[in-house]
């Protein structure tokens, strides 16, 4: 098996993690760059991510979170939250930030500005919270990858209160949404689910080939 | 530099494919297996696939894709369709598919299969919809690092016409909308953009540590 998907086959949804093993400082950073260079839509990445290792944070979260064990037993809790609003502030710290990573005039790239917001300020405020969502679910699906091929243990998870978890780390006030969590550690030896096959689709009903 | 990194400093949005360059079924088949094996909300896997190497086809959606050459040029374009709507179905077929690959009884999933049914089945259609896409965009994050891996070209691509995409390839009549298009190559020699430094917000202004 090629490590590809040597990677995707070993991992699965930990549902009982070992509370006593620790992801290190340096695999954690690993993570974070990993993340941190996801795609996004034009670049923008309209999310925030908050690492959660402190306990007492963890426990407030755990009875939002459907009381499931991996949000206290898991080294780190990741939160992903979406911008649920923007306005033209988005596009002008990318354009700067464009303009200062790649010696170009902001002059130069004021085109482009232009172009991205009249595709994006003016929609719905609901329709720009979905899209900044998939942007971070995108981010999220590269972060567990490379997760994987550290092999460090993860469960996402999308069975939390968002309103609470908004409240708990004041998301709201910031113009965020809690809209997918990740918990990141090593399986306990006891958790049965790791010797469970995967139920997948099969490649014929999953895809069509055109 | 570790893998995990050197994959994601690698890939980049490639905006000129080599058209000579194809990508071979073998890494093909790789690809597909590595979305396949992607996690999704429940592991209901709510969307299909569309892998497409039809010059014809391509040149159809050119343009309504912005006119951009990826689209032709590139080895392969995949559009990923999440489910627009879906009933109990969804949640009965994913019943099967665990009985018989777990060898468990269908009567012992019971349990889970109304508990599924209860959270999903009752939803606005367009809650569904934006739910549909994100579980979409997981697995979408999760095959351009599988390409990267394997050293493959990627452009993801949201500028498109959903509506003229789901027209062209029938996706109204199956439920399905056109979400999000990768599209999977080799990058030419003389596409500028290759050199360009990546531009990301800082790991200070991404994550919040608590």
């Amino acid at each position: 098996m090629n490590s590809v998907i040597e990677h995707r086959t070993w991992r699965y949804a930990t549902k009982q993690f070992d509370p006593s093993k620790k992801v290190s400082d340096q695999d954690l950073e690993t993570l974070l760059e990993a993340t941190r260079l996801s795609a996004s839509s034009y670049g923008l990445q309209p999310y925030h991510i908050f690492v959660i290792s402190d306990q007492e944070t963890k426990e407030k979260l755990k009875p939002v979170s459907w009381n499931q064990s991996q949000i206290t037993d898991a080294s780190h809790l990741i939160v992903f939250a979406n911008a649920s609003d923007f306005g033209e502030e988005l596009v002008d710290d990318f354009i700067e930030n464009t303009s200062a990573t790649r010696s170009i005039p902001s002059e130069n790239l004021k085109g482009y500005s232009d172009f991205m917001k009249s595709k994006l300020v003016s929609l719905p405020s609901e329709t720009k919270s979905n899209w900044t969502a998939k942007q971070a679910y995108l981010a999220f699906g590269n972060l567990m990858q490379a997760a994987a091929e550290l092999k460090i243990d993860t469960c996402p998870m999308e069975g939390f209160e968002a309103d609470k978890y908004n409240e708990i780390l004041g998301l709201t006030e910031k113009n965020l949404n809690a809209t997918v969590v990740l918990t990141i550690g090593y399986r306990s030896e006891e958790d049965a689910t790791q010797h469970l096959p995967k139920v997948r689709k099969s490649t014929e009903e999953l895809f069509t080939l055109i």
